[in-house]
């Protein structure tokens, strides 16, 4: 189908972003009504400018407060509205979007707002264009678009027809499946957009917060099935007020914006199959990834990080045969560490490995959601590994099953030592990568659209900075965990970690005691409200104290979990699940951030400082 | 009365939070419980750092769903509570929060609440401390402070009483009068908030949105002087829950927090007058300012602005006879041009002066509400003006009311012009001042308590690099008008300006075209859209035009106004209100953010770069 966007749900100039639109492969624009106006360029510049970029101009929008009215005030808007048919013919544009009356309606009559949209159809059938009526969420008498039908079939005229817009039809909570009772080519116009799941007046909701499809809660695929069985032709559009990306870069945006139009219509094209067959897709089918394959911490010197893998148990399986970097393992949990090219890089979490069942598959639909490839240099021998880049610049491996107990690509790594297998820790439970508030949003549709990930639980905890909020991204079954923790908008960067799941987390905790680990330092006054909170034992919360372990509770299990110091931009979580426990011991959280800012305010310690042996003296 | 506030509004550890606390001022705090959780010290070490630091801790908070529940889970919260007991113990605090039940409650009766409350009492009395019962606005059955009240006077317990919470009170709409008919010692303890006028659910308004009292919509010196007349004696404490001042620098939010107590105390005071006499007032009584004195532009080089003022018409009336400052006026316009300690300084609005009737009177109370007092050097025979720094550093000045047509300090200034008095410009009409995000609600209750101006008109306008806030801060006769205008998050700072009230601006334009004045480009877009919707005659856009005038109109009348180029970080602007016309153009504003984007897109063109001769050729 073809995609278009309306102008103000992007930053810049409209040059500038019509520019942008072309070059994220956008087929049209919708022209925003106060971005011509602000603009230098004269309406025939901007037509031969899209001309030039190959862009149509889908639609004028919004002509406002038009219908429902008293006969002086509708001179006046038909006058308006030619004014506005001579400027769309300066244009080249086609359609205009009359939204429902929200300030001056006086008259609540289907009979009159249809006659008085007669009128203006005849008045666009003098300027060869046509009208795409639409019910407002908030519009004072017409705010459903079942009742905007009603009055675009009982004003009979070639010239006006419909505009749809998922914001204003899902965000009241109607159901869309009527839609498919109207006539296709009575729906002029499409506008996509999806909402977070917030509860607020419906104007603000729409003006600041809406969404791209695949970032909120609607179900668009569904919808945009309902206008396709209705018979419409016309473009996806997307109409998307967001306070956010009204400030992103106008060309990342663009890119962002077109991956949600590609992934809601391969959505819709899946719905519209008959119940027998399946319907054909538009883009590759892949499933969810099954599990981590590995995570990548880059650093010019990564010796930090290698001697708490050391302390937690890890074994050393060698340094890769061409490039330097070096891998440790435990069970099936893989860390690489990768000096190359990391010149005053302080350890960062730089990729993640997921496991998916076809990895070729898994490049291809990312390449058709646009997600930008990852060139890595490999050799004769190697295994090439597909990889792309998500929105915060993590590489996102896409990696085939292991065959034997190792992946593949291990064999890569010489003069190691052989595998541990003693159990304790058995794989990554989850990845926490760190957001920056603008791209958040981009980040929820990338892991949806790209890794099959569901967008999860949802929370904010305190920090001594401010909140912090913590978007979870998992696989159903929970093989993958990538929580996305949002700092507060002034602070610095936020560090990032990786999780592995034990069996023991006491004795491994003992055990990495014993190697000399330094854990994040935990309260005393935390243990005592985990016996005030819990009636945990005296004996119990003792133990905990003894060995920095923290610990949640659910109704379906518990959680005990210890974290390392922070090196550089990277810490190490141990986790251990009991029961049916889904969490991320979010009630530890602050504890956890406060400790981890004390800790920067601190300093490092000296012996953080002195990384010399591998085995640390005893505490 | 004695002052306090509740940790969770403040940024930083516990022990930086008591630090900064303290060095504001206040006399208490209330112990949030997350925050003694996550801090390292033990409770003898925080109560003995508060003793020293002078501070008196309150209240320990919240204990959360205790009420309403079923035996066995009575009997768990008591467990619970008399944990809590002990901790207060040992932090030396003697009341305790108990909100009402939001998630396990299970048995709606007054009378079981009353005896589960009577209960803890009695444990309460057993550890000396006292049980303060507080309504949360969603509370699962008790969610009205007057009916909390009638379950804490069923309990019948001395050690059980009510905490009044304004947010959960005023949030709800509530009649707060009744609170007269509480005895006052059985008002155990009184948390104030403000909160802005949104419309969403309460439990994220109060998450997240509360404010400190000056800065929302709650008439809160009322509801304090409710709570007074009831006899309640104990401390004025704030608890709010803002995920900006949860990040803001501690000590300086601290100050921000004790000044709106302060403000409130005496707005209280006020009210609690009898009728016939007046109450005593906690604050030195001062009335708004009567207009705008000057402003004050710095910068190393003020040639630039210097050629703008020349050009508008203003006239050069002399160098400071101490300091490398130069005066320029038109009419009551005074703009001071001052270059000392300006190096490297771009021009920026470094100061506004405000008429006032009694200066000494204001700068008392400024002082009383913690107002950073700023220090000139004065020499002999000047007149020495009180200033203080306003949160965003700009200086405000407060000058008496002139003796004759100029203000008293204009005779320091010589070897001037002599004043113009043509009339086309008479005063200032508003100065517009930028607010970093995290600046605004200071500088809301800053001019609201300082300088007793009204939080007017507030709306968003776009702008190529996001929304921009705006809210209008002004006297009720309109002589003063501050429009606070808050840029996108992620957005570079934004110019500010001064405006002129003009009486024939079509005049004042064409004169200043012909010196040379560079007017902020307007594009032919917006004159082809001003015809449309107001249906203004060609001939009148056209002159709008050549001119580069913009226009505005409402029911009530319009306006006419121009720009200049931006100089450094500053621009001016031009009005002409016709009829009762009280807005700033707002409709407007888009067109100017995106021409002044552009200007500092393409860079100042190559007439403004040489800025030699202060006339200049005509365009």
């Amino acid at each position: 189908m073809r995609t278009s966007i309306a102008t103000v749900s992007l930053s810049g100039s409209l040059t500038q972003k019509l520019h942008a639109c072309a070059e994220a492969g956008f087929d049209g624009v919708e022209v925003f009504e106060s971005d011509l106006v602000a603009s230098e360029q004269s309406p025939e510049e901007l037509r031969a400018l899209a001309d030039r970029l190959g862009l149509t101009l889908d639609l004028y929008q919004p002509f406002r407060d038009f219908e429902g009215v008293d006969e002086s005030l509708l001179e006046d808007n038909l006058r308006r509205a030619e004014a506005k048919f001579n400027l769309m013919r300066r244009l080249g544009v086609k359609t205009m979007l009359v939204c429902s009356n929200v300030a001056t309606a006086t008259v609540a009559s289907d009979e009159v707002s249809a006659a008085q949209l007669r009128r203006l159809g005849d008045l666009a059938e003098r300027h060869d264009v046509r009208i795409a009526f639409e019910a407002l969420a908030w519009g004072r008498y017409v705010n459903d678009y079942r009742h905007s039908w009603r009055i675009v079939e009982l004003a009979a005229h070639p010239r006006v027809g419909l505009c749809l817009d998922s914001f204003h039809i899902l965000s009241r909570g109607d159901d869309p499946s009527a839609i498919e009772e109207i006539p296709g080519d009575k729906i002029f116009f499409l506008q996509l957009a999806d909402a977070p799941a917030v509860s607020m007046d419906v104007l603000s909701w729409s003006r600041h917060h809406r969404l791209f499809p695949g970032e909120g809660m609607f179900d668009l695929g569904t919808f945009v099935a309902h206008v396709l069985r209705a018979g419409y032709t016309g473009p996806l559009s997307l109409e998307v007020f967001n306070d956010t990306f009204r400030q992103t870069e106008v060309r990342r945006t663009s890119v962002h914006a077109l991956r949600s139009l590609a992934w809601v219509e391969d959505l819709a094209a899946g719905e519209l199959g008959d119940g027998q067959r399946e319907a054909p897709r538009t883009l590759t089918r892949t499933s969810a990834p099954t599990a981590f394959d590995f995570v990548e911490i880059k650093a010019e010197d990564t010796s930090a990080v290698e001697v708490m893998l050391r302390q937690l148990g890890f074994t050393f399986r060698g340094r890769h045969r061409t490039k330097p970097v070096r891998l440790w393992t435990y069970g099936e949990a893989r860390v690489i560490l990768n000096e190359q090219q990391a010149r005053d890089v302080e350890p960062t979490l730089a990729a993640v490995g997921f496991v998916v069942q076809d990895p070729k598959a898994a490049a291809a639909r990312a390449h058709e959601l646009m997600a930008p490839p990852v060139y890595r240099r490999t050799y004769a021998d190697e295994v090439a590994l597909e990889a792309v880049s998500a929105p915060d610049s993590t590489e996102i491996f896409l990696c085939g099953p292991s065959q034997g107990v190792d992946a593949a690509w291990v064999s890569e790594f010489e003069n190691g030592e052989p595998r541990n297998s003693d159990g304790l820790i058995s794989h990554i439970d989850h990845v926490n990568l760190t957001q920056p508030w603008q791209d958040f949003d981009e980040a929820v549709l990338f892991y949806t659209s790209v890794l099959a990930l569901d967008a999860a639980t949802s929370t904010e905890v305190a920090s001594p900075r401010g909140l912090v909020r913590s978007q979870v991204m998992r696989t159903q079954d929970g093989a993958v965990r990538l929580p996305l923790n949002v700092p507060p908008w002034g602070s610095p960067s936020m560090a990032q970690h990786v999780a592995f799941a034990c069996n023991d987390v006491v004795e491994l905790a003992r055990l990495a005691r014993e190697r000399g680990l330094s854990f994040l330092p935990v309260p005393d006054n935390y243990y005592d409200d985990l016996i005030a909170r819990f009636g945990l034992p005296r004996e119990t919360a003792a133990e905990l104290r003894d060995l920095g372990l923290l610990y949640d509770r659910d109704d379906a299990g518990f959680y005990m979990h210890l974290y390392t110091r922070t090196v550089g931009n990277v810490f190490l979580e141990v986790v251990e699940r009991r029961g049916d426990y889904e969490g991320y011991g979010a009630s530890n959280a602050p504890v956890r951030l406060a400790a981890q800012a004390a800790a920067a305010r601190d300093g490092p310690r000296s012996e953080d400082r002195d990384l010399g042996p591998v085995i640390r003296r005893r505490r």
